[in-house]
């Protein structure tokens, strides 16, 4: 039998975890349900996978000049990190020790700290700037094992601020490996100008920045920070509205500090995804189930915040909610870029396993910026978004943890870190 | 004038945090006291620093045809790592799934895993696969920018293999650039083999492995696990009364799961360092304040065991108990080499700040290990172990987290590592 020419192959995994058939997003049962391969192998060709499975079957069909040996690593989908903010000024290490010295994350906020500190710096920086600097994230996340963020923007919070920020994400979407799912927050917190006139503020986030963002397909989502201190359920809804009606997809932020209904409310919209969730109620739970909306956990917030609460993961899985999780990576409440620290923290915090938490980092993620057929899972078919690392079972990512396992990372089908 | 010859000099640190001068350890106030200079710079001959201060002091001093530029960048000396575990054979990534599904840390042990898991695999395990995986882990230590680690046997428990476990990290002391203090942990845990004849094994270590690390000059100092399950607190004076009369220094796993007197037992030997501390009592605290004992937190492994206990550091330092940090790296109860992580985790739950955490992980990690009139500082005469950092201050380092901010390790003035 003639064997068939691919671009690259890669060849005894020790553990290949393909994350691939059955039900997407996976819930429950089905989370942990890896899809191993021991002695895993795959074949690529331009930037798709053609064939996936022992290295046995793929020798037997493929040659290739370009092969990597994974012997002793484990060989996986690119993690998906479906919530980001990466685009923004300066740092916030100051608002960090404020916190360490026992001021909250909402006094620092209400003292004009926080995303208003954030959104001040911001505008006041000009847009190659802001690129270089979310650049230099993007170049951090990929060799952290990430191939595709949901990135948001919100630190704008006026329609040229925010337009530049979604404009820096689409230039980088065309120059960057990393892939970008660009989410406009455009309802991150009313700003500072319109203070008493929050009715005037919501009327623009629905009647300019959506309309303008989905017209020049600078967004594919929309996103509300549904929170005391930022937007109610109803400012939420005339929002996310206005966005589902210009054809943007919808995300919120939902019951982070306070169960505010946000997770109702993302259940009645048909949100693609509820982010956070710390403080979800039961009855938020129950309606997020069977709603469509992927739970979007984010240990890294709880964690940098030194929050006792966590969100609710196991009541989530539980109940069959199809969990994601991500980095919230951000100048204030999360400031790392690591899907592996975040899954040790998953695991350690939310008691999720660790082929769970895998399961919430590829094709649970994906499935929360609907791109669960083109990416998150190792198929003939998908994009050839992999990462090989340097540990010998999946279980040992989130074991070993402060560090990088990551030895080599392929984006649709180049390999862009090798390290 | 004449400018002297130096063979390493490093300029314009954004940063550098010198940590000279008062003192060692520091205590209060001091600890927060970093020594910083803006646009500073220091200058090596051979392993030496030979001057530190502003950058146009040291060029107006010094020439050198190797000169960094430390931009953008702190400086600082490398992290020293007071607590270690780094000679093991395989890891335990399955008991981390165990813990996550519910069982405790002293179930699992309890059940065979924990510690006396090591101990079986470490005796069936040849030196020369120790050495190797010992080793791979010290490139870990040092590419995380810790220059100097204590390092304990402990996983062997019988004469041999305790012995060869400290003759693994004594030929690596030769071959390494990281410097290690090595520690005899004999007093581990009671093996299986002794079981109901504690006694015996007590008269083992304190009779035999003791003088023998002694005379070979195989250890430097001799640590007990003084806990519940481990060695009490009679068991353990036995034991480190006989490393004192042999000319060791001496440590205690003190207080970790529970008050048990080890804290007390310290003060009263004259211990180097009180280890762990999580469960110390209001009189434990007094009775190390002013004993010379230096408490050395390690608040990877409340983190990695998910306790909601942590080492009361914010009491330690107000009662003037100079402060160490340390990963407590080891397979059970702190996978992680990265004294970055610790920074962050010292700053969120033990509510030190940025500058206390680094003086814990420096000068005072020095003197915890008897090394704080050579290493831990840059100071005229000290050993030139510096790390640069891509970080534009010294908050900036434990709020980044999840990542590896070191760009240049030197250790005695030679460069080991460039990212």
């Amino acid at each position: 039998m003639s064997r068939k020419k691919a671009d690259l192959i890669i060849l005894n995994a020790s553990e290949m975890l393909t994350l691939a058939g059955g039900e997407v997003p996976r819930r429950e049962v089905a989370m942990s349900d890896l899809g191993v391969v021991s002695g895993g192998a795959l074949a690529v060709k331009g930037s798709r996978i053609e064939a996936a499975g022992s290295s046995r079957e793929i020798l037997d069909s493929w040659h290739s000049k370009q092969a990597i040996d994974a012997s002793g690593c484990v060989v996986m989908p690119g993690f998906v990190d479906p919530h980001t903010h990466p685009v923004f000024a300066g740092s916030r290490e100051n608002e960090f020790e404020m916190r360490i010295r026992g001021k909250t994350y909402e006094e620092i906020a209400a003292a004009g700290g926080g995303i208003l500190n954030s959104v001040a710096r911001l505008r006041a920086t000009p847009t190659e700037a802001l690129y270089a600097s979310a650049r230099a994230r993007l170049d951090l996340f990929l060799e952290y094992g990430t191939t595709t963020v949901e990135a948001k923007s919100g630190y704008g919070l006026s329609v040229d601020d925010e337009m530049r920020s979604l404009q820096v994400l689409k230039d980088l979407a065309r120059s960057h490996p990393v892939e970008i799912a660009p989410t406009l927050l455009g309802a991150h917190k009313v700003p500072p100008e319109f203070a008493g006139r929050r009715k005037e503020y919501v009327s623009l986030v629905a009647g300019v920045m959506i309309p303008i963002a989905a017209k020049t397909n600078l967004a594919e989502y929309c996103d509300v920070f549904c929170e005391r201190g930022a937007f109610t359920v109803s400012e939420s809804r005339t929002i996310l509205k206005a966005a589902k009606n210009a054809g943007l997809g919808i995300r919120i932020h939902a019951d982070q500090f306070s169960a505010s209904g946000g997770s109702k409310l993302a259940a009645e919209l048909g949100a693609a995804s509820a982010d956070h969730l710390e403080a979800v109620s039961a009855a938020g739970i129950r309606m997020l189930a069977g709603s469509g909306a992927v739970a979007v956990l984010l240990p890294g917030s709880s964690f940098f915040l030194d929050q006792s609460r966590f969100a609710p993961a196991r009541k989530l899985i539980e109940a069959g909610v199809p969990v994601a999780l991500a980095t919230d990576f951000n100048p204030g409440s999360s400031m790392t870029h690591s899907m592996q620290i975040i899954l040790t923290l998953a695991c350690l915090r939310l008691k999720m396993t660790p082929a769970e938490a895998i399961t919430a980092a590829t094709i649970n993620a994906a499935a929360a910026i609907g791109r669960h057929d083109r990416i998150g899972s190792i198929e003939a078919g998908k994009k050839a978004d992999i990462i090989i690392l340097s540990v010998p079972n999946h279980r040992y990512i989130p074991y070993h943890f402060g560090g990088n396992h990551v030895r080599t990372v392929i984006k649709k089908g180049k390999v862009v870190i090798r390290r």
